[in-house]
């Protein structure tokens, strides 16, 4: 898929090493219980059987110098321990390295927060780094004890191994049932210097984020304060995380984080100026394509749904709209058979809680192939079926939804419901 | 499956005919587009291919007097057109006689209302009812112009086939993507007068209530005034049908219906007595089993899941977080593949807006084969995978909550979520 332009910033290679000044590396560790291997069982249901390899489980994000940091995590009342540990370290808003293990979420065990706490330890050992300026982040299966023993035998390999262009080998480790790598790296102008932002995310089912979702980690050298870079942090993850959904299932683990080390030589962002703009506009283009790519990779999707909401009263309106629509599994379901069952649109529509006035409702469906309008004013409008099937048969679907002539507007991603959502999901711990 | 026992009712055969003085009929019409032939078309696909019968697409209940009326509607934005003329003709609590079709929804059509009074009064020219004592109702795919042609052709066949033993017929009528008929009849005392009551539903996808869902329709001999009718309806309704998800999409075109006759020879019931009490339990018993009925036969399910959430501070709270396992698509996914992986019950626990302290969560699975716990003090417990399989491997598993010391509890029932949820919705139009 195409990354979505943004006006200000050009895209550039290297993702979370993107950026200078910060070290990345991943390996595989040997955590029990691999879900990329582990579907080699379930041959009897699999279509698009997973590549059945070991893949690395365990990533190291290190920074040459301290930075400031921002972080927003899940609302669910079930929190992975690393969370909580995560949240004491970065409450000074420095940090200094990211420690992250795939395959198991550390959640609900009595023994996390202690684990949680080891990984920064067995960090701080191996770099020298101050354990409280380490950032820790798991994800993978819940209610399974974390075993310590593979991260702390492989942490001298993997701090040996961090390099400014490891990149690659750190998203891997952080994929669980993603089926593709999710890194953007931007570009962009503060005040006569270039600053560079890259991000990782992991994320593919267990996704409908409230203030925030998945595993993302953004590193920037771009220079701000700890206060400005939550302010943007916290404002973006609004229009872009959160308004993705694959499954309406809000994970307990997620959590966005942002390292600025500031050796981009900008005069430091700290206050809302035009630079603080500029810096939010940069996140935005990061982040907004990381969503768009995550939906794209919902577990089991053949396709990217935007759906935009406009002419709504508040932007609020327009964002539930949107939201209402691409979470209603009927009409996932109807995207995955590209049958273009507008009813259902309608229907998602009518039960978002909302205010306007359903009989001023428009609906176009798009794509590369074309637009077309398939309900006006709340009623139904003729159209070719021939051409409404060849529009869905692309991989990004538009569906374009007019509530009013409000200047309230929102966008939403999701994805198709597919045979493989329920194959990957009806066994996903053996 | 079996009924589930509320004491102080037996159940009975006939549905909505097994109160005296209520005659019903169905036929097939004829109406375009028959679900239950169209899945031929999807044998690529098919699994367990629905039979590629014609079934009845249109039934009529008629009382020999007249009736109070209660109903509750859909909450939705979008509203079919026969809800808005039902609601004008029974504005007054009184009724006569039921029309319903399936395949076509009449919803979101220009000429939607037109169409539903229209079938009221081919049904008055055939009865003699008056037109405005006759409750519509359609249920089908929405956005199409309903051909008005079958349903005229076939008013006198239907009318003259009405028989007070014609709930089969009139059931299999209002069946869309349902593979079994919903019918329950209870007998129940009122003031030493045995009175009887029975219903029917239709219901298996875009099933999330919201004040009501699905047509259902109930018939009663028992007295009692259309104020305390419609009260113990919208009581009953909160407690059944509302805590039944499918798959999170609350219908256009939901509507339940009673209709008392008032033959069973009791004391008129007009205030909240004893023997009000006595109907409340009657109409919760037959309302209750036909939601777990609808569950149970949810799109594509294979199992019934009956959450019950107890100990929380109030009956809203153990509503939510009941209602939050069973709509998640993670925990329905896992329940198709018999996994017991509890950290995605805790998780739906845990994102449930509802006020209670996560620490103190135990979770139970249970179902014929015995009830092991998985999940205490918000932490994992040990248990026998082997066992826990055994227990997932039955038709109806139970989800036993609890949050704390309170006296709160509510159930709420649903299903699995499998390949052929995807089958059934990915091409419900051809």
């Amino acid at each position: 898929m195409n990354l979505k332009e943004v006006k200000g910033v050009t895209f550039v290679d290297g993702g979370i090493c993107a950026a200078g000044g910060f070290r990345a590396n991943g390996i595989q560790c040997g955590l029990a219980h691999n879900p990329l291997t582990a579907t080699e069982e379930n041959s009897a249901v699999a279509n698009n059987a997973l590549p059945a390899k070991k893949k690395n489980d365990l990533a190291l994000i290190v920074a040459d110098r301290e930075c400031t940091a921002a972080a927003v995590y899940t609302t669910n009342k079930v929190k992975g321990a690393p969370i909580l540990v995560t949240k004491e370290h970065i409450k000074n808003g420095i940090a200094k390295a990211v420690i992250v293990n795939s395959v198991n979420a550390n959640t609900c065990n009595a023994d996390g927060v202690e684990k949680a706490e080891k990984m920064c330890q067995l960090v701080s050992e191996e770099t020298g780094i101050d354990v409280n300026d380490v950032i820790v982040a798991s994800t993978g299966v819940i209610g399974q004890i974390l075993p310590i023993e593979p991260i702390a035998n492989g942490m001298h390999e993997l701090a040996e191994g961090l390099t400014y262009d490891g990149n690659s080998r750190a998203v891997e480790a952080i994929m669980t049932t993603d089926t593709q790598v999710k890194e953007v790296a931007v570009q962009f102008d503060l005040g006569g210097k270039t600053c560079t932002m890259g991000g990782m995310l992991k994320g593919s089912g267990m996704i409908h984020p409230n203030m925030a979702t998945t595993l993302t980690f953004i590193t920037t050298d771009a220079d701000i304060s700890a206060e400005l870079l939550q302010r943007a942090l916290s404002d973006v993850v609004k229009i872009t995380l959160n308004r993705v959904s694959v499954d309406g299932d809000t994970s307990t683990n997620d959590m966005v984080c942002v390292l600025a080390n500031g050796t981009a030589g900008n005069i430091s962002v700290t206050k809302e100026n035009d630079d603080f703009e500029k810096f939010v506009n940069a996140l935005y283009a990061v982040m907004m394509n990381l969503a768009r790519k995550m939906a794209r990779d919902g577990e089991g999707a053949t396709k990217l749904i935007e759906c935009i909401c406009h002419g709504a009263d508040t932007e609020k309106t327009a964002e539930t709209v949107a939201k209402s629509v691409i979470t209603s599994s009927l009409f996932k379901a109807a995207m995955f058979g590209e049958d273009a069952n507008w009813g259902r649109i309608l229907c998602a529509v009518g039960y978002a809680d909302a205010d306007f006035d359903i009989n001023k409702v428009d609906v176009s469906i798009g794509s590369d192939k074309g637009v077309i309008e398939v309900c006006r004013n709340g009623a139904g409008v003729e159209f070719s079926e021939e051409k409404a099937k060849e529009i869905l048969g692309e991989e990004e679907i538009i569906i374009n939804i007019s509530v009013g002539n409000g200047a309230g507007k929102a966008v939403a991603w999701g994805c198709d419901l597919t045979y493989d959502y329920v194959k990957i999901n009806g066994d996903y711990r053996s």
